[in-house]
């Protein structure tokens, strides 16, 4: 039961992530983005990371490595086009 | 350890969540908000939510109920004001 909770929460969670990340990459304009918000999200996912490491909870291991990923991504995007 | 990083993780998503909140009762426009996207995220907080409560995890449960609360203010902001 907390593998279907959690894997439901992790899809859910990542599922979030793929519009934004998709939309940057594909127009390529970040104008409208904070830096400083994504900067924030990233070191909050990488928080979560490390304590779903420590709870060996692989459900929260593999949400945060793919949102860590994606918010990545879109920062890289951020400086690299503005 | 754990709740060291479990309680950095925790305080750092919620100051995440506060400008957002707090400008959208501010200024109450929420024009540019998607409620789609406030809905998701608000689904997938409630099933980490519980998540978190299946696990015992403290700092899960806190961030996860306070995300839900500012995102549901968000979404009931959205609702009234459009």
């Amino acid at each position: 039961m907390e593998t279907v909770i959690g894997a439901s929460a992790a899809i859910l969670s990542t599922v979030c992530w793929l519009p934004q990340t998709i939309r940057t990459w594909r127009t390529r304009h970040t104008k409208d983005l904070s830096l400083m918000a994504n900067l924030l999200i990233l070191a909050s996912m990488s928080l979560w990371l490390t304590y779903g490491i420590m709870l060996h909870s692989w459900p929260m291991i593999v949400a945060n490595t793919v949102a860590v990923v994606l918010v990545g991504s879109i920062i890289i995007a951020k400086l690299k086009f503005g």
